[in-house]
Formats: structure tokens, sequence, C-alpha cells
């Protein structure tokens, strides 16, 4: 069966998805017997549309973002049009703005008003009004997959819907940022201050020039909200989130820790107290029995503790453009396979 | 939906899997819409069947084993008959036999032409005969699904067709047997031979008064074959794989590996060269920076490779029958789930 994709925002990771369906797009075929076709791609200034099929090849040498969608629309003298939704899936790759989730709102509201299923990356429009869209896309009948915005590469959602699918998870705990693990190793391991390990970070193309939603704790706040909301039950918002950054971690505390063989970590955790569900995001001193004491450097992991199945861990995953592609690729897959 | 369940092989696993649905079906019908209701049980001496449902509640205060389905039929004066195949799933639960995977095979076979989909916790029938059991419910239209088989509650099959879909994997590594890992821990941190870490485990009650299969490699390997023809496409069987035991482990070579600072896994290995994919279990020695290294006693462990994704690795899941049932319990929800 053939499913027609849009995708918001055009930055690298929605170019690496581009550039995954070229090079998958047959497998999955043959695999899923899923034929996939982009027909729209909606970038800051305005939304290229082919009803045939945008020309995924040329697109790809044009580089990114709304520049790429211009010379685009000029070499195949198409025009530059205002958002429209048509087809059977929103893949939104939007920059996460967790002000007031926005451009992705609107468009998942008018995505789901035209019947169409929602794939995120982005954080933004879920962490802002989770359950809103949720009941939105529930009474259209529409569905919303967002791995990509979960940790991308490293299996989360998954893990908790379908491998614990029919458990009791009593407790989720995760290192669910690349950028603030790498900084908390680098300080630990090469003994850097936490401004020099940022401005390596930065050097090293892994934190972005404005760091605050990595080092503050907000990234992975908004990660463990949806994990939440999602597996758990809850109906929080980052408001319900005790949430401190590794920003204040002085050198004292980790040579301390060092020194006891520990590790810090910035941890983001859920469990259950007294029939609620706390969720904590916090540096943790942690030693060499738990389970993500070796999960160092850029990489993610996350763990499950359940009554039925013991406790569940999950390490690794590409912290990269190309890995949350592939993740919002799965996602796509997992929407429309047959079994 | 009413979902009708025959259960084949009434061990400690299926005992385990009957109370689970006892204390979580009222769950899974409010979450999945999905409504249990077990109609058959059959056991080596024939089985019992009541069309309006078992009564659960009564059955498990019997034990396990046949003697357990005789007490039930004499208790509510119902007749022990030959196995007959009705409803919408069989849950095998037998013992693994590999030499001709019955009684396995053929209660696939019949469930299969009855319209029935499987999910098994068995070995022998996939092992034995894997690509003919797929031709066979594909000609039908059921599905099978065996997480139950692949390592029980680690996610293993999961991870390969749900978080990884898309992607293209090029290695698969596991710990895939806890008796042998138990054993293997033993000798290395205890000191002990081999003959006495395997009375050890016995007295544990972790492996079994046969334990060739675990420490032969054979489990190993026939969990190997079912990852690799699910995800790798193979279409191998158990002589394809290139298997050693870790019974003639030395203490010798076991000090000689803990003073490098290095450990000794049994792993279960796949992985592509020239076009070919390679099975094998062995014993190999591993560092501390191979992510299955902190894996030991009865734990578990496997890690996929990908192209798209970089390396994810997942650990841990109870070892015992209740992770076992509840792995089945997950599959068969994950087959009736809608979204």
């Amino acid at each position: 069966m053939q499913k027609k994709i849009m995708i918001a925002g055009y930055g690298s990771v929605a170019r690496e998805f581009v550039r995954l369906i070229l090079s998958r797009s047959k497998g999955i075929k043959e695999k899923y017997q899923i034929d996939l076709l982009v027909t729209g791609i909606i970038g800051s200034k305005g939304m290229i549309y082919q009803s045939e099929g945008i020309q995924l090849q040329e697109l790809v040498d044009f580089g990114t973002g709304s520049d790429a969608l211009l010379l685009y629309s000029q070499h195949f003298e198409i025009p530059i049009i205002d958002p429209r939704f048509e087809g059977d899936v929103l893949i939104d790759c939007t920059p996460t703005n967790l002000e007031n989730g926005e451009p992705g709102l609107t468009y998942y509201s008018q995505a789901i008003r035209s019947g169409m299923d929602i794939v995120s990356v982005a954080k933004g429009a879920l962490v802002h009004s989770f359950k809103e869209i949720m009941l939105e896309a529930q009474t259209k009948g529409t569905r919303i997959k967002y791995s990509g915005a979960t940790a991308a590469a490293l299996p989360t959602l998954d893990i908790g819907e379908y491998s614990l699918a029919g458990t009791t998870i009593n407790r989720i705990e995760g290192i669910l940022n690349g950028t603030s693990n790498f900084i908390l190793t680098s300080m630990m391991d090469d003994h850097l201050s936490f401004a020099e390990a940022l401005q390596l970070a930065q050097q090293k193309g892994i934190a972005e020039p404005n760091p605050v939603l990595d080092v503050k704790g907000f990234d992975s706040a908004c990660k463990l909200l949806l994990l939440s909301n999602s597996l758990l039950g809850t109906d929080y918002s980052l408001k319900d989130i005790k949430i401190r950054g590794i920003d204040e971690v002085s050198m004292e505390e980790m040579l301390n820790i060092k020194q006891k063989n520990g590790r810090l970590k910035l941890l983001a955790t859920a469990y259950k107290k007294e029939d609620q569900v706390v969720l904590e995001v916090t540096p943790c001193e942690i030693h060499s029995h738990h389970l993500l004491f070796n999960v160092n450097g850029t990489e993610k992991g996350v763990l499950f503790e359940t009554s039925e199945m013991g406790t569940i861990c999950c390490t690794g995953g590409a912290s990269n453009p190309k890995g949350a592609a592939a993740a919002a690729l799965k996602d796509f897959i997992n929407l429309y396979r047959i079994g």
C-alpha cells in the first residue's frame, strides 16, 4: 500500500530521514509492503509540494533548511506555498519549542483534522499539550508515535509499550541526554571544569550553541515526562518535575565521587510513592552495581523495573541526526506494518 | 473482544501464565480491550476443556502437570479428553524437544489448520521445523510469536522487529543462557571447577538435572537460530551453527583470563561475512569495554549492531518461570492489541 508522507521542518534530522528513504525504501516495500512517497516538505518560509512525489535524490544535494527548499522550488519551477495537510502521515522534525509548542502544535491540529497520523522527532508540542493532542487524535482515530522525541535511537517507548506489555512498571530510570552525559564524563575522566567540558562539547558539535535545555536538565525532563505520561498513566506537565541540571556541579564534588569509585550521572527517574508517580531529574552519584554505571560519553540508557519481568536495561543508540531519523522511520514502519 | 486461549503443557511456566491471567486480566481488558478466556489445557495424559472457561483460581491450587489437570477434572466432574484445537490462540508451554520437535510440531499443525495463532515458550518445534511452520502459518493467515523461546523476559525479538524496524542489523551477540552464565560466573568469582559450579547451580534449582542443553551450548544455539532466521533472513538449522559449550572450560583458563581482568562468557553470535551470515556459540574472553561484560550470574543480555542506529544493548529480565510466562502474555497482547 502507498503511504504519502509530509515532513515538517527540514534540518539535519529531516534530511537524514530523506536519505534513509532513498536508501531503504526498496527494502521497506519488499519487507513490509509499504510504498513510501514524500509529497510535501514544510520549512520556515513555506512548503514545497508535488502530488507525484518530491524528487528526493535532487533534494538532498541542496543542503538543509528553507534555503534547500527554495533551491529545489527554483530548480523544478514549483511554487513555495502555504502549508497544507494532505497525505497519510506527518513527520515532525521542527525544532523543539517548549515556550508554546509551535509550530508543531498548529501542524498537529491541522494534520489530525485531515486524518493524518503523526511521527514526531520534536518534543515541543507533545510536552506542551500532551493530553490535548492525544485526545484530539483519539477522537479523530489517528495515531501518534514519538520515539524520536524520547531518546531517538535508544529504544525507550518501544520497550515500555511492546516488550513490557501486560507487566507492571514500577520505576523508570534513565540517562536520557547525551550532551550532559558527555560533559559529566569529561569532567570526571579528564578533570575539566563544567565550563571547560561544555566548551569541549560545543567544539565537537555535541552541545548546541545555546545549551540551556541540555545542561539545565529540561531535555531529560521532557523525555521523562513523555515516558511517564505514556507508560505510567500520569497526566503531568514539566512543572510537576523536580529538575536540577548539571551546571552547578563543581570539580570538588566530582573528585570526591571519583575517590569513592563512583560516577555522577544526570538521572531522570519516575517512581511510585504512595499511589503517586514522582518524577525527578537530578545529578546522582552511582556505583559499579548500577546498570547505567558504564553509560558514558554521549551514550544514553534506560532501565525499567517491573513486577513480572524483573529489571530490563537498554543502552546505546547513535546520538546523531541519522539515529533520530532512523527512529522516525521505525515509528513510520510500525504504524503501517501488518503483523 | 474475547480471545479464547488453549494452553499446551502445564508445567511451572504454564501455571505462572495462569496466575498472571488471574492477576492481570482486568487490567488487560481495560487497557487493550482484550477479554481473556482459557478454554482448554493439554497435559501429557490428555486435555481438560470447558467452553465457558476453565476455573483458573481453582486450577492453580492443584499444582502443576497432568496430576493437576486430573485433580481439576475430578473436582469439576469433567472428562480428560483427546486434544482438540478450538479457540483463537495456542500457548505452547511444552518441554523443549530438539529430537523431533514433538508434541509441539503436531499441535502447531493442528492449531494452524484450525486458524489459531500461536504463542510459544518452547523451542523444540520452531528449531526443528522453522521454515515449514512459518510457511504453513503464512498460508493459513495465522501468526506465531515466540519471545518466550528467545530469552523470555529479556527483549530480543521485539527489539529486532520493532525497535530496529527499517534498520540494517549487521551483528547480533548475546549471553542467551542464564544457567551457563551462572556457572561461568561462579567459576570465575568463587574459584569453583566446572563440576562444582554445575553442582551449585543444580542445588539452587538454576540448572536442570540434565544440564546438557545448557552447558553444551545447545540452548544458546537454539535462541540464536531463531533470532537469525527471524531477523537476518537466514534459513538455517542447528547443524549450521558452530557450537562449543562451557563443559571443557578449565580452572586454569579461568584464572588466566581473570589475571588479565577479563571475563569468560558463552557468547552466541551472528555476523555477516562476505554476504553470508555466520552463527557461532562459543566461550569468549571479553574485557571491560564489552557491553556484556557486566552481565553476570543468571542474567542474560543481547546487543545489536546496526548501520543506522549504532549499537543497542539490552540486559536483564527475570530468568524464572514468571518471567517466561510474562513474555508469553506480552506476545499474546501484542498479537491482539489495536494500535
